[in-house]
């Protein structure tokens, strides 16, 4: 059964610009602060040792009661268990990754158009990871979406939509007033000295936005 | 349902060795020459171009009539609906890949022990691949089985076992006698300058153990 999911805070990890002693920590950290989804994203690791990261962040995640996603590689969301897949334009085609995971898992899928974006709700995409929003070091082939095609996309669709590529406490506030479901970040959390002070500090520009 | 296999010739792909204009021309070539078996193995493409090139190959193995085998990836393997997977040491334990592609697929596995021998079968392998049996240019990270763990592998188990590492047409003879099921070959066949006529001649050479 697919749970209702808080897209809130959404950590994405990368573990090149980790500040933590593992991802396991940072992980811990980071749900302490206020991180209501992980994205696990392991762009180098080989199959096993995705695996076993997943299994034990995984175990991290469930103690806290948040749902983890695996970025890109459904054979490692499946043998993890893991509440669902993240998967981009270079990825597995969202219609089949979609066929492949069945229709209890969480499909996520990046978008940075409206065409991009419909044809992913067309597949089964339960939420969209739109971006990348501003020209960022941690995913530097990323095709940018401007605020208009963001603006266009969250006026067409209803599917839940979270912001990513960029996204910090200076540019966060830019997305109060367009209605997007949440925040999907990256380095300003898991390259942060303090991973859990600075997802605590990012929850309450999210939370800002609500009052 | 899952075919009876011919092991005889396994190719496995390397696209860094390929002379041929691209993969789904060399593995024609090769099915041609006499290989009975492929495995798809991509070390460098993304998931998408992995998906999109296991497509296009198993539309020639379909037509041959040859299983597609998929190295390492599931997720690649179930999308395409390849015949089977071959996974590594470093790759997901086999009892999670075997539960995950289920009873109906191919599940190769390597080793070069007795040891991982005898757990890949306890885990539901199909067939091995025992390697490397020599130093290799296009494996530089494989443990090296030696003969007698060949031959310790062969006498203890009944599932089909494949050799791999460094076969080609002046190594193969020394299997002779020992009871295997094929030979599994890289860079003596698809870095051949003739594909089909390297193929050929490495089958010539198996057929000369039956004689």
């Amino acid at each position: 059964m697919k749970r209702e999911i808080d897209y809130s805070l959404y950590l994405v990890t990368d573990r090149d610009l980790m500040s933590a002693p593992d991802l396991e920590t940072a992980v811990e950290r980071a749900v302490k602060g206020g991180c209501t989804l992980v994205q696990l994203r392991e762009k180098t690791a080989g199959s096993r040792e995705f695996f076993e990261t997943a299994v034990r962040v995984k175990a991290v995640t469930d103690s806290y009661g948040v749902p983890l996603i695996i970025n890109d590689r459904l054979d490692i969301a499946l043998a993890a268990d893991a509440d669902g897949v993240h998967i981009g334009q270079d990825d597995l085609p969202a219609d089949v990754a979609r066929r492949l995971i069945g229709s209890g898992k969480i499909l996520g899928v990046s978008a940075s158009s409206l065409g991009e974006a419909e044809e992913a709700v067309c597949a089964g995409a339960d939420y969209l990871g739109i971006g990348a929003m501003f020209a960022t070091g941690t995913k530097t082939d990323a095709d940018l979406a401007t605020m208009d095609e963001l603006r266009r996309i969250r006026r067409a669709l209803s599917i839940p939509i979270v912001v990513i590529g960029g996204i910090n406490q200076a540019t966060a506030p830019s997305f109060r007033d367009i209605g997007i479901d949440g925040l999907a970040v990256v380095s300003a959390i898991i390259g942060a000295p303090d991973i859990e002070a600075a997802s605590r500090e990012m929850r309450e520009v999210w939370d800002g936005f609500k009052r």
